[in-house]
């Protein structure tokens, strides 16, 4: 299950040297999983009205490859690459054009929201996983 | 002339409130003025090696009338409003539906980058200007 | 009642020209009013658990005189200019050293949390205006 | 040679679930390099007009341990922990108080502007190296 979005490089998202001021990078991966989620039938606030549940970041990376500038349409496509009980792991690679510009990841973890405003791990349920792992 | 952009408010253009921590419209404004640049063949980059010239700001504001949420997609509406000698005043609206969520202006100035960095202002070229007023 | 903070400004509030990205200012407006009710002992958190209010921004503005950049220091002076019954009107001042490089203004209204999630307008206590206008 | 800087976390920093939005800890990394660097009399724009270099980064990853929120004041430590030929890894610790709430690195390459502007691979210079692991 691969999920596409295309995202416009704006003015203010480049530094002084012209490229991309790269914690951009995540600020899109991130928006591309909330599409991904979206294009589910789900959101964050669905999440925490149907589980009581945040899906928090663990652990996150990126390499970059090649610079892009303002006014640059770039591609990310994200991928479910790992389900483990507990956590989720996404893929994203950055596309201008036929070019790669980035690759990342992200780890998400599943946490039930508790009643003094804590969080505490549980496993992702099964449902959340199916309607996530759908065909289009 | 009316230049129309939409734009979905991601989650990380939300504050603790849930609502748009306000910042970001001007961000949108901006973005939706260098597409109003793209849509006429212009860019920032453009105005520089085409005229030596860069549109600093010098007076912006913002009305707002209703909160906007993550997932919304907003549509913002720019039009030119004033052009002063050597000056532009840009009007914005940003629409969520048929509800008018925050209005504002910016004033963007006219100025030739010298030798030695600094900035001059600079009467607007009337080459730029009529780009600009051209119906698309 | 003046209430004063300095900040650097970063690599990444730039832009490819160099300065500071405009929007970046209402950012440093609202952290210096965050911080101004910290020196009163409040917070957003304080706020609604003690009022069970927020305080949404109704209208903004900004002036820029003098361009910033990177690694500059600049220091903003916030400053109450007007109670009214359900709004607060702020202004900002910022330096850089003996220069005045931007001013601006946030009017901030007084609504109460609705069991809904809306909100509604009301008076500002008289306890919040008399904590505010206290000398330090 | 460890560099200390430390930062408050800001209302806009956080997002719906009010914990920081997790693109903004790279800002902070950012922010911890460009101010360590200031603190050996470098700068981006020094090793542009001393060494006509810029340093892209290459690779960037953190791990969140633990969140924080709007107010909290957090210790970010820079350590170089290798130099390559062409690169450098920094590894940065965030604190809040006791707690360490994330680790992150850096890759950053060295390069030199090329006429045409683009960049091209180059070793560090040695004295760049030498003033970077100076004791302070």
């Amino acid at each position: 299950m691969k999920f596409e979005r295309s995202l416009t490089v704006e003015w203010g998202d480049c530094d002084e040297a012209g490229i991309v001021f790269y914690p951009n990078y995540f600020y899109w991966f991130d928006c591309t999983f909330q599409a991904f989620l979206r294009s589910k039938g789900l959101s964050q606030r669905e999440l925490r009205s149907r589980y009581g549940a945040v899906m928090p970041l663990v652990d996150v990376g990126a390499t970059f490859r090649s610079p892009v500038r303002y006014d640059d349409v770039i591609v990310i496509i994200a991928e479910i690459e790992e389900w483990a009980a507990r956590r989720m792991r996404l893929r994203y690679v950055a596309h201008y054009g036929e070019r790669v510009v980035a690759t990342g990841f992200e780890v998400r973890a599943w946490a039930l929201l508790q009643e003094d405003g804590g969080l505490k791990g549980a496993s992702i349920p099964d449902e959340f996983k199916a309607l996530l792992s759908q065909q289009p």
